[in-house]
């Protein structure tokens, strides 16, 4: 193994950050976020498989050869600024404001992470060059799209191989207000459906001779949208249900539609399956008579990771670099974690201020960066360090 | 007044009803139709009085000095052809088929009424030179279109000015099976909003964080639905309400709209008035909490013709032209006779079988056209005749 030749200084985390910050990689174009991260990685003797899928880049990137496998996984894409004019900095020309903040897409969600992950990786084969386990790191370029030729991809190639992958901590920004303050250790399902029901067209003037399919739906939907579907347990609120889109008429005044279109979705919990679901409403739908086609859309299984070795590393590293207890949490919506739990993975998403992502003027506190790097070597040290401080000592 | 010189034969209907089913008048275009008209009717003694209202071509056409006023109303543009390829014939080469119909479009609605109108007065006319009351034409080009420059307006100028209607026969295609068997002697108001209902916009993985319009309607638009406005009465069906549009959702699957927009339309009887059902809806949506704004459109009250000189002459003609007495009824949708109603005049609509309105292969019996002109003939015959026949003889 090469690991051995570190005389290269470490990598300051904010200059790195600020490196991937200037390059504009809105979905799906990575735009040499991910040769840079590459760069640092082969430098301490990673093994880089670079899986370009579907016209995504995505690479998978190794350290190690025996004993459990820690996965750092994240994005290098970010979503489109929005209107540059509403910006106080162009979004791309990322800078450190008066108040202490570096400031730019992606600041928060997710090259400081990136960032973060590669430093504190590097610290810690600089220190423990012969560590214990293996490391990795699952990038993708399309987290904020499709997600389709993504970490899903990916992680069917490893499924495939069966490369097993114990731990992944996903640099996701789940604190809330301050950094470490929220783990999140699972995310609720996501499953979509459309529904459409026909009717028959007709003219307002004679509706004996039509039947309108918004009249036929609204006490079925009525029903859907004042369901208990669970109550949740102690790791997930309840299942809610949301209708996101409502459509049917062509704009004319004095038609009857023939067709109502229905968008909905389900945040689920873990006392609930998809299936039970499915089942569920097709039932009310059916009882009420309905004429309907409906196309279902599992975006996400629920997972949960439970007390565990990573979830035990990653709290005390929180407590020891913060000084405070974080909280766990599965509220929000999802992320590539719903993929890489399918693995049988221990997941955790741990990561930056979330207060501004996806909005104009992204940004966290730049101290940030280097808490949130050492809480990462906090957590490998925890894991994998051979020696007097590591859990293999 | 120049209506003596009576030499010329009488227009064959058919021949007048092809001359104006040739001009393809599709709203707001005349297309020489009205011009075709005036024509015939200042030849047997019409004081014409055009009527350019809004860039709408309309006229008001009379004859005679004194006593009551009988006018026809109708409108010279049709809807426009639909696919041509679909029709057996091009839309506007009108024709005879083999099984003796009139094809193009507009035969039944309602240039064919419009010949068999002219047809009868100038039989009228020349037979009863001096006849009692005063016969009018109501002519516009914008029925099928937004009706403000039509009728609508060409009324009010009626309105200004005093001018007392008492009798009006509109042309529009009211049988249903045979030429005859339905005089309509009212219509339904009709009442139109648009509603929309405010939420909050948000992610529908926090649903706590918004207020989903859809969900909050849902009931209050249930409510709407069921509602038995009224049971109708012994002219009219119970009133009805439809919603012909519904819309909420940018198609973002995961989002939370926040706002729905809902277009519904009475059609009502005599029993309630627009401003109660107004009200009745208003009070449901305030009983529901929601935050709401509601446009309203009066597209017409109702009106009805109750039994009088008009109806008596109307169905007295068609029993003795036809062989059959003729049903009333004040179903279907709306026409220019709810603007004409307004002036407190006895409305009735008499004219084709309306089968193929608005269709395409269009099409009425040809035979029809010279019947209908009798049945005109014998109302003006029943109710202005001088001499043996009149009823003011
Ligand atoms: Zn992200
Ligand atoms: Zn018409």
């Amino acid at each position: 193994m090469p690991q051995a030749s570190m005389t290269t200084a470490p990598t300051d985390t904010l200059a790195l950050a600020l490196e991937l910050l200037q390059r504009p990689s809105v979905t799906p174009d990575d735009h040499g976020c991910q040769a840079l991260m590459i760069e640092h990685l082969e430098r301490i003797g990673f093994r880089i498989e670079r899986m370009s899928i579907g016209g995504i880049d995505n690479f998978w990137a190794t350290r190690g050869q025996h004993g459990p496998m820690l996965a750092f996984a994240g994005h290098t894409d970010v979503v489109p600024s929005g209107p540059e004019s509403e910006w106080q900095y162009p979004p791309f020309e990322p800078r450190i404001d008066e108040a202490g903040f570096l400031c730019g897409r992606g600041a928060a969600d997710m090259k400081g992470s990136l960032a973060s992950m590669v430093t504190a990786v590097e610290r810690f084969v600089t220190a423990h060059p012969d560590h214990h386990g293996r490391i990795a790191f699952l990038i993708t370029a399309d987290e904020e799209g499709p997600a389709v030729h993504g970490t899903r991809a990916v992680v069917e190639r490893l499924r495939e191989r069966h490369e097993p992958l114990d731990y992944c901590i996903v640099g996701e920004p789940s604190s809330t207000s301050h950094l470490g303050d929220v783990i999140k250790n699972g995310r609720r399902g996501s499953l979509g459906g459309v529904l459409r029901v026909r009717g028959i067209q007709g003219h307002v003037a004679y509706p004996h001779l039509a039947r309108n399919p918004i009249h036929q739906a609204l006490s079925a939907l009525s029903e859907l949208v004042n369901e208990p579907w669970d109550a949740g347990n102690d790791f997930f609120p309840a299942t809610s249900f949301q209708i996101s889109n409502l459509h049917a008429g062509t704009g004319a005044t004095n038609v009857v539609p023939g067709e109502l279109e229905v968008t909905f979705n389900f945040r689920y919990s873990s006392e609930v399956t998809q299936m039970q679901l499915r089942e569920r409403v097709e039932q009310k739908l059916a009882a009420h008579g309905l004429d309907y086609q409906l196309d279902w859309t599992l975006n996400g299984e629920p997972f949960l990771t439970a007390e565990g070795e990573l979830l035990e590393a990653a709290r005390r590293a929180c407590e020891t670099i913060t000084g405070h207890r974080p909280a766990l949490s599965t509220s929000g919506g999802t992320s590539d974690g719903r993929f890489i739990a399918t693995l049988g993975t221990q997941v955790i998403e741990l990561g930056p201020v979330n207060a501004t992502i996806h909005q104009v003027n992204e940004r966290i506190r730049a101290d940030d960066l280097d808490t949130l790097s050492r809480i990462y070597e906090a957590i490998l040290e925890r894991l994998f360090a051979r020696g007097p401080h590591g859990a293999f000592s």
